[in-house]
């Protein structure tokens, strides 16, 4: 279906109650038509992850939780253990799509556990428990980049400029984006931001994805590739770099959108502070330093043809096609998480940031 | 006409003495197209230069230079001042074409001083002097370009990663290229490079030119986006940058191809050099530093429309495009000229280049 509605009114990631299907917005359609497709089947699902129909690393998260459930209606049977091996089957495979973005496994492993930890419960019982872990996956998303906008907004002034890599925005989550948070909390405020929007080679998220969310939510987004962040910045247009992130190690190295790596270079040339913007799902403790972090190599292709039409590079040629990148935590002047900004050294403050998260966890319950 | 020779076989820019024309290779086509175009009118040379059917800043003056030989035939006077004034209206109109390179106003100058210093002569002589001093500049273009190329492979050793950005190469010059020199000099000594070429957003020079040139010649090349250059230079892969310019202020602050500067901030950072390969005709000593520098903005098309055919960002969306940037001379590890490679402080070590020119030109004599 092919609508004329401000993007912004569109769910990224959505569940589609009749059916059931995940419902997402082709991303790769963007910006150009703005399609839903429901997904029904395991292959449907790894399918939109693999070829980024759905995308970023909190999306990704929502969108595989809902496939899992959706996926747990499918499994036919009354009996725990058939119901549990197949779904720890079709969770595997979905784990498969895309190795970098820890919040995959993480959405993946938190439905696994509802599983795991209702052993007493029937099938239909467990079906709606998963429903419900879905749901709040996809609502603690959007709590979550709530405070992490709200934290994002500290930052920086009225009228300050932005530089942006890739799409951490709405469109790469549930609602508000991580990168994107402090300045559509800022636009809510009247603050009159000036960001520029990295297109993003090689697949233009920047391009096709941030520059149109911001510029169909008002925001004042000028579009640069991505070997303008220096002229933009030495110009002295960029006062802080807020990006998103795939996985953040227990030091601070982030994995994020190949490129990220450059743009925090050339901002240490103009001392522009970097702030990652990341919930701790992407936090990842069990990896010490960004060495031990898997790069995804991507299809030539990405590079050498656009949208798949029109050959620019020669035939045979070589391409090394890295989809990630590693920023090294002295590059970075600040991780922003949903429990306040961690700060250099990160070994330590991260983990601090993880016991305000029990705690407040703890508090909860 | 569309061929299957090796590029390699083709003339960047030529002069064909039957009409007469100046013959280029469309390199807005590549790589997909080998079309020879002959260009006749002042209006057909300019479109070619602004629309970068011909490019890289030696070769834009090249064209230039056949460009007014070819015009001056068209002049129909006996009278020298009537050709003179003619002959400078259409040098002005050409040199409005691009305005960073210093090569185009270079070379028109040159052409210019031919008929200012010939005030005795025909026009008819003026002509015939004129096709002299065109055919000159290419030769001593291809003697620069290889002068160059010997002193850049001093900088590497056999078996060196190197990177280089935009396209300096054959198809920027007359042969040789510049930052490509050493590579296809040391390919003829049998050395065996990894080369790296940056696509170069927004017009793909690097993807389209110089992955198409150095394949061709049977280099071992690598594409690479733009904002992966950190990611090769992390992995050790990179030992020098070497890339072309289009002007180098006297301080050694370099204007080239936007992303430049992103590439030596990155190298900074990695501790890779970069050098800089300057014929002296791209030196301007009347530039103090690179803030003097006039720095080309392009349409917004170039960056939203790939090949001007699918649109990639939303409609209405801010652009900033522009041609190049200036390269800060501390993170310039040296500029290889055709009289040696000039260090820091480049005041100093520029100025004596010029003096070994002014005597090299002086023994000559």
């Amino acid at each position: 279906m092919s609508e004329t509605k401000n993007i912004m009114d569109y769910e990224t990631v959505a569940l589609d109650e009749n059916g059931p299907a995940v419902v997402i917005l082709d991303q790769t359609r963007l910006p150009g038509r703005t399609e839903l497709i429901r997904l029904t089947t395991a292959q449907q699902i790894w399918e939109a992850i693999y070829l980024l129909k759905v995308r970023g690393a909190p999306a990704i998260g929502v969108a595989a939780a809902f496939g899992m459930y959706v996926l747990s209606e499918g499994i036919e049977t009354e009996d725990y253990d058939v119901f549990l091996k197949e779904f720890q089957k079709q969770k595997e495979y979905l784990d498969s799509a895309r190795p970098t973005a820890v919040n995959l496994s993480w959405a993946l492993k938190r439905m696994e556990q509802v599983v795991l930890s209702n052993r007493d419960k029937s099938v239909e019982q467990l079906r709606s428990l998963l429903r419900r872990e879905a749901i709040a996956i996809k609502e603690e998303d959007i709590r979550v980049c709530r405070a992490i906008g709200e934290y994002g907004l500290t930052l920086v002034q009225p009228g300050d400029g932005i530089l942006t890599h890739c799409n951490a925005g709405q469109l790469a989550t549930s609602k508000y984006g991580t990168a994107t948070a402090p300045i559509y909390l800022g636009q809510e405020k009247g603050y009159h931001f000036r960001v520029f929007a990295d297109e993003t080679r090689p697949l233009l998220q920047g391009a096709r994805l941030t520059a149109y969310e911001l510029h169909s939510a008002g925001v004042d987004v000028t579009l640069i590739c991505d070997n303008m962040s220096a002229m933009v910045m030495k110009n002295g247009w960029v006062n802080a770099v807020f990006v998103g992130c795939d996985r953040v190690a227990a030091n601070g190295d982030t994995a994020n959108k190949i490129g990220t790596s450059v743009v925090a270079a050339v901002a240490k040339r103009y001392n522009v502070p970097v702030y990652i913007c990341a919930p701790t799902s992407t936090i990842d403790l069990e990896t010490a330093t960004g060495a031990e972090i898997h790069i995804e190599q991507r299809p030539a292709e990405e590079v050498t043809e656009m949208w798949y039409r029109e050959r620019m590079a020669p035939e045979g040629v070589k391409v090394f096609n890295p989809a990630f990148d590693v920023t090294d935590h002295d590059l970075i002047a600040g991780i922003v998480t949903e429990y306040g900004i961690a700060r250099e050294p990160y070994t330590e403050s991260l983990r601090e940031i993880f016991r305000k998260k029990q705690e407040a966890q703890a508090s909860e319950l």
